[in-house]
């Protein structure tokens, strides 16, 4: 078989592979790390290279992921590119390891919770005594004449010393071999018992003490980004947390398109496949980093918004976006996995956080777990927002809940410069005397503007007079970083000789209309939540940021531009991803998953779709910060 | 292709058929009847046929089946044997329709049971109101905006009108596509629920009304035979049974050799395969016989002995016959049809009626369910004798049991022309003179002796003092029909030139003594449970007779020669198949399927194995009545 050289860039590591080796196998084998969701089907585009000296077959993936420009520079996916010849190969920025920050846990880390703003009972506590699914070890008396009793109903026995379920069963499954195995492994055998209501349900019968062996997995399904914690459901500890895109992307941006190609001319099966392939992914990532075996991973808790739920369980979506809004289902069977396709222990349970309402799901309601707020006589309020904001408002005695479509642009979509929390994103901004101060994700040459940098801004522009209070550009002033495109106003950011493209980095008027729209929407709602429940935003003692916000916006230009609350910017929190803190504490105690079906019975779901004083809210907030100057009584521009 | 022409005698019937038409093939097609129970794979062996004339291949399935002697005089396996020349063929009579008289039902009838044995409360009244499980029509109000909870808690809300479980849960697979089909079929829909402990579990939506289609099976899983009943579940009425040989018969005669099989050189999934053919087998003739669909048989209710049991849901049998007798489990899971291979709707429930021990099991229970011992103040007595006779004594207050083996004697084995219950089978006798009359079932020539002929055959040979009450013959009488061969006396009761082979049907001084083993294995159980409780046969109320005995059965001959004790003979009844009863009555009956789990709980086991006073009373009873002449006042011989 012939041998082939292959060169990778930047960083010149060399390798020689078999001919028809893919580029995707080889940069593995040179130790290059190249993107991929997919897992080498060619369906996902992360793994996109340059090919810069040498000659590779036409790429019949190319055409959806590249431009005719780029496929003439030589660009194709690793994954679908045979080596044939001697290559030098660039990997590109984008392809490469440093991915986008994805929020996986509360702020600020990757790993422990923020502590501060998780209710401590639930996750510490209860968290280690109390899993969904536990282990518990037994020896058990050899059975005699005097006590015979049959094999289930000794283990049973046991187990009702030691935990606290009305009643148990077992699988048929379960049953069939565990004659054999009491007696091979001499009585002493360890049960994995998982809660199902009231009911412990016994999962597996392993020989000997397998309790160290005891994992779960908490996963935000979000429609955007996926995130999965590893858990030791014994000690409650974190051991990792891996992210990846949602491989639905290919069939819609959003929740509404998705549905309408599940429900037009794709099926709810293939967006099934598509999240469970994330999963999949991220588990075996996780498992193979930590060591473990599959088979030790029990549960699974996974929270997301009702589409994304009802995609997971392979439910069919079609009604939620047609009114009157009604999913199949707001609570969700407990599942085992081999009946979803997730590969953990096949016999490992899979619960989905409760829904509310077609469009507050059990990423709101894992939020709310998170945040304690349910729990509290303080009225607080939690806005999660990513392409859907879903904001929360309540206390101990009452919780309401909304929806509004944002838009893209907070997650780096909907305007021209846009870009997800990723190296090279501008992601903070000042503007002072025509001079620009930006700071960029991992100090790299700036690739564009995520949300945060997009909200410094604007704020900035309209601090500096460059846009009036309408959003609209102060045509008259003098600067050079002022330009004109196809007679659209734009401001310059990063000049060419700055960008890593050698391109200028702008933000438009056109951008910044987007943005007030977005800003409006999420304001709108809160403000039609408060003014429902008759309280004013004095009376919140605590805003709770969660979702695509990371902890480097900046709370005082948010409240500026009319996006937050004119509150004191101490009582706004953030929480990072709420959604898989949640599910995480729902995974470590039964009495938080129990919490989670009480909190979604509880809130009550304003429709803001044809609310009409929702529509009013909404135009009123279409300025900076809003046409009600004495709601933002501390910003003066 | 070519054509031949196939001649079945006796009826004279003629068929052409294809070249490599097997010979059951043209049976079927000549509307000749072949009995056939392994579905034509040549393992069950009851499809034996005689090729008169014309040339057959040779049947290299024959050699298990069949002696040297028959094959030389043509006999095949009608399923094995494809026609390739012009034939005559005699279907012999134990190949014919008239099959044996498996006993079905409360004596007398194959339909109706015999009212007067069961329970009148769970068996009419709740039957039709409470079965497993129940088809409810609901017409859901469309959802509004006002109105927009999901569809599966629109569907519930009616459910709750309308039945009384404290909760209701929908397996994954029908919530998935259960949107769809509440919209296609205008929110008219029909939901399966089944009842599951105390929650309700929704099997199937289906769009309009289809109350009128729902249809269970009630099954004895007998170690020899099998008999399923097909039950309307909304009214009750049983619309047929049908039956047949256990197929597991190929690995072994009774349970215990099954269990060495299936735990040595085989596998408990080869005996469960077996019995599940049968219950298909029998299903599949249910459901043609009565025109309806396989997927409206949506629940299936089993009793078995505890080794059946393990056997119909594949749970390993091993311990079962080890000392301590130790099952998997009493109490059996609900399972799926679908996950155990019933084909019935494949969401439809398996229920398996509890076991008490390793040797009493759900049979046992469900005969106690169908006489009502359990519920009446009076102590009455259940006798359920097949190669095993399980006993139970008690009333509401208390119940004992125990299990003997009375070996196979009483079921037509183990006696040199013992037969089962079938055509030809001589079921009473009477002696007088040194003139035997005997009737046969279907008043053909006789074949053999069955049970009720070999009880009957006993006394009367003692009361004509041909046996002494040793059992053994009184040499010195002269009768031309006592004559010795191979050094043992026989009795002749059919001469040669009355039976259907041609030669004299005997019963000799080894069968005798055989079955004064089995009866006095049957009364000494009896007794030693009746000696456990401080009891006296004369404060029994009633005497049950269930399983092996048929309405044949003379009981006052049953008690003279020590089987049965001697009281009142209008005290003692016949039930019949009490076990296809009870498993009928659970069900059409929640509150009675409860009750087969209290029942099981309720009854005390003592186990005989290692138990003196049983030994001592087992050799008591090996003499005609008894050695204690007291026990059988009114016996004389």
């Amino acid at each position: 078989m012939r041998k082939f050289k292959v060169t990778f860039l930047p960083d010149q590591k060399e390798v020689e592979v078999d001919e028809g080796t893919s580029l995707l196998q080889a940069a593995e084998k040179a130790d290059v790390y190249v993107n991929s969701i997919c897992g080498g089907e060619g369906s996902c585009g992360e793994c996109r290279v340059q090919v810069l000296s040498g000659k590779v077959k036409s790429d019949r993936y190319a055409i959806g992921f590249f431009s005719t420009e780029e496929i003439k520079s030589g660009y194709v996916l690793a994954c679908q590119t045979p080596v044939e010849d001697n290559l030098q190969v660039m990997v590109p920025a984008r392809s490469r390891m440093e991915m986008e920050k994805i929020i996986t846990e509360g702020i600020p880390t990757y790993g422990e919770p923020a502590e501060e703003y998780l209710p401590k009972a639930p996750r510490k506590a209860a968290a280690v005594t109390e899993p969904l699914v536990k282990k518990v070890y037994l020896e058990l008396p050899h059975p005699t004449m005097s006590d015979n009793v049959s094999d289930i109903d000794r283990i049973v026995r046991e187990l009702e010393k030691q935990l606290t379920f009305s009643s148990f069963d077992m699988p048929l499954g379960c049953l069939q071999d565990l004659a054999n195995k009491l007696r091979e492994h001499d009585w002493k055998v360890t049960a994995t018992v998982a809660r199902h209501n009231a009911t412990g349900r016994i999962l597996q019968i392993e020989g000997g003490d397998t309790t160290a062996r005891s994992y779960g997995l908490a996963v935000d399904v979000g429609t955007t980004t996926v995130v999965a914690q590893l858990v030791n459901l014994k000690t409650g500890a974190v051991l990792g947390v891996e992210a990846n895109h949602n491989l639905q992307a290919r069939y819609g941006e959003d929740v509404i398109s998705r549905m309408i190609y599940a429900c037009g001319k794709g099926s709810p099966h293939l967006l099934q496949s598509a999240i469970v392939t994330n999963i999949n992914t991220l588990t075996r990532a996780l498992v193979k980093e930590h060591g473990i075996e599959t088979r030790d991973i029990l549960a699974l808790v996974a929270a997301g918004n009702t589409t994304m739920t009802h995609f997971l369980l392979g439910l069919t979506p079609c009604s939620i976006r047609l009114e009157p809004y009604v999913p199949t289902a707001t609570v969700y069977p407990q599942a085992l996995a081999k009946d979803i396709g997730i590969n953990i222990n096949p016999e490992g349970i899979v619960e989905v956080l409760p829904s509310v309402a077609s469009y507050i799901g059990g990423d709101t309601v894992a939020g709310v777990l998170a945040c304690g707020m349910g729990n509290q006589s303080e009225i607080k309020c939690l806005i999660d927002c990513g392409t859907n904001a879903e904001i929360v408002v309540g206390n101990n005695e009452w919780l309401v809940t909304c929806s509004a479509s944002a838009g893209p642009a907070f997650e780096g979509g909907g305007t021209r410069f846009g870009m997800r929390a990723s190296l090279g994103a501008i992601e903070k901004v000042e503007i002072n005397g025509g001079r620009v101060n930006y700071q960029t994700i991992g100090n790299a040459k700036p690739r564009g503007i995520c949300g945060s940098g997009i909200i410094d801004c604007i704020y900035e522009l309209a601090r500096n007079r460059i846009i009036g209070q309408d959003g609209k550009f102060e045509l008259s002033m003098s600067d050079p970083r002022i330009t004109t495109e196809d007679g659209i106003p734009q401001y310059i950011l990063a000049f060419p000789e700055e960008s890593e493209s050698g391109k200028a980095i702008t933000i438009t008027e056109t951008d910044i209309a987007n943005i007030i729209k977005s800003k409006g929407a999420v304001f709108a709602a809160l403000k039609s939540l408060m003014d429902y429940v008759g309280l004013k935003f004095t009376q919140l003692d605590t805003v709770y940021l969660a979702g695509g916000f990371g902890s480097s916006l900046n709370t005082r230009k948010g409240v500026a531009i009319g996006l937050l609350p004119d509150i004191d910017p101490a009582r706004i929190k953030f929480i990072g991803n709420s959604s898989v803190t949640g599910a995480r504490m729902a995974l470590l105690s039964g009495p938080a998953f129990e919490a989670t079906r009480h909190i979604a019975r509880r809130m009550t779901n304003i429709e803001l779709s044809n609310y009409v004083p929702f529509m009013n809210e909404f135009i009123a907030a279409l300025f900076l910060p809003h046409t009600d100057g004495k709601l933002f009584p501390s910003v003066h521009f």
